[in-house]
């Protein structure tokens, strides 16, 4: 836990123990601020007496095109995602595009459509851009970042410190579809798959879920790193013990084959629109009917609780009647997955 | 003027004519939307009763270290200047770092000290940030993403549309130097120089100019393109004709050394901390006034005005008593200069 790497490795950027070390020991340390202490999928602050929140990502997917999306409604949905999990309403995204020489004007356009496409579903535009152009070799292809801004009327506190022994932990629905999409999308694998990603704008669903409930106390897209990954972040996080039950986590047949075959584990692929929350578990029904009522948290389900533990982590209840303990991943998962 | 082209081009980045048709061609008529339309350094909108700017820009510039900053400091700077432009207070930046396997951790921190240092002394935080890291070779070290939101309090309404006949034009100190230091920093042009970059913060100035008048029409940061790009846009987009004189728009002598070596035009070299700036000629004194007094502005001069033209140009009236029309630049300018 103490080495100092001196070089970036791909880890760095899984969503992972290296990814939280970089965080840790490099941005925080120099970046200091209460803000960005936070750690929570975007900034939330006051202007005027409106709460507002703030979030960024940059996109780097590969392939630019995979079964469900692109590199362009990738970068509007997560960014509304990210937004969504502060409790905001979309408002405005920027788009800052880095080109390399040479690239298809064709391929662009149809990246920046369906960008729009994406936007106008979520219900947001994208109100400020940026273009660079790099000579050929200096940038794989084409990379997005969208940042974005929201405005939050939620009247509870979203966050990690939030969260009570007793909650309880709900998912969307089935996991690792993003993650199993591009997997299957990358040429090298030479086998095709029948699996999409799950790539979507969640603002719907947490606008309904907020609407039903002003008990829910965290939320969390589960990106890179998975379900696995954010979990273990959020119980390291805040010292709670989270108990999930592998039974009750929905994942596809397709999705538990490829993983099967590749070697992953389904609760540490990449999701871009399924999130979790944490609300108390008296309010758990009243969430999960709201849920399954919007098109985006049909296959919700009551996955887990937490309790009182000052270790914070996260224990897997396994189909055969044990149970492990779930780390944050330090291998390599898959690289440019967003 | 009608060439569709095929593939991206270096030109496409450039700041010049390129630029303008790949925003006019592609990005405008797909992501339609009026706050996108009024393409100015950013997206100006009310939240709340509260006027917001929001603002983005890509950091490639090569070789990441030069006279006068570095990435770090420049991703602040050129952020900051856009919300500055826009009459913005900055208020909160977003940091997303796209990173190579195998960066060194050491230049890293280097760079993200850099960013700490210049976001203080631009009274701004690093609220929210994102790190990718991708394989070798499918990125060139290290780029930055910077968005960054401010808030408006001048009442009036900075934009093109506002410039009208009789406006003064002003700029606020020496131009090219950013160009110029980043030309002179790069290997391969084997001679060493002491022009070191304007990258700077130019709220504090901003806010120096608006305090002193509440007649300010346009503000706009000479960066990719320079001080001639900038104009003959705003020439072009307001319709009016801009007259400059050569004499009266400062170039230091390594500039112009350095512009006469490599067969540049300081009128077209970038700029990371100079501003140009719209305001009626009656309160033009009062305003240099106020620059001068400012650190950021000590220099800054008259060097135009403004009268009615249907062509929307600039004329430049040249020391040796000529004149001449100033176009948005077609060629390759200086790749990744910012």
């Amino acid at each position: 836990m103490t080495i100092k790497f001196d070089r970036i490795l791909l880890e760095h950027g899984g969503g992972g123990l290296l990814s939280n070390e970089l965080i840790a020991k490099t941005f925080l340390p120099l970046l200091k601020n209460p803000l960005l202490e936070e750690l929570q999928d975007g900034a939330v602050f006051e202007v005027g007496g409106t709460k507002l929140c703030f979030t960024t990502d940059s996109y780097v997917v590969h392939p630019r095109f995979f079964p469900g999306g692109d590199i362009g409604s990738l970068a509007v949905h997560g960014t509304v995602n990210d937004i969504a999990m502060c409790g905001g309403v979309p408002l405005v995204l920027s788009a800052g595009f880095i080109l390399e020489e040479g690239f298809q004007m064709e391929e662009l356009e149809r990246i920046v459509r369906s960008m729009a496409v994406a936007a106008k579903s979520a219900g947001v535009v994208v109100a400020t851009g940026d273009t660079k152009v790099v000579p050929r070799g200096a940038v794989d292809g084409l990379f997005i970042n969208t940042s974005g801004i929201g405005v939050i009327r939620y009247g509870g506190v979203l966050s990690v410190r939030s969260i009570r022994p007793g909650d309880a932990v709900l998912v969307s629905g089935p996991i690792g579809d993003h993650g199993a999409a591009i997997l299957s999308a990358r040429e090298d694998l030479g086998f095709a798959s029948a699996v999409a990603s799950d790539s979507a704008p969640l603002n719907g669903l947490v606008e309904t879920i907020l609407a039903a409930s002003n008990e829910i106390h965290c939320m969390r897209d589960a990106t890179r790193g998975g379900l696995g990954a954010i979990l273990a972040e959020i119980a390291g996080q805040s010292g709670m013990r989270i108990t999930i039950r592998e039974e009750a986590i929905p994942v596809r047949d397709e999705v538990r084959g490829i993983c099967e075959i590749l070697g992953f584990d389904p609760l540490f692929l990449a999701n871009e629109g399924r999130m979790a929350l944490f609300c108390p578990a008296e309010s758990a029904e009243t969430v999960l009917r709201a849920m399954r009522g919007h098109e985006r948290g049909q296959d919700a389900t009551i996955i887990g609780t937490v309790t009182e533990d000052r270790r914070g982590r996260v224990v897997l209840e396994t189909i055969i009647g044990g149970s492990r303990e779930i780390d944050l991943p330090t291998g390599e998962l898959v690289p440019r997955i967003c």
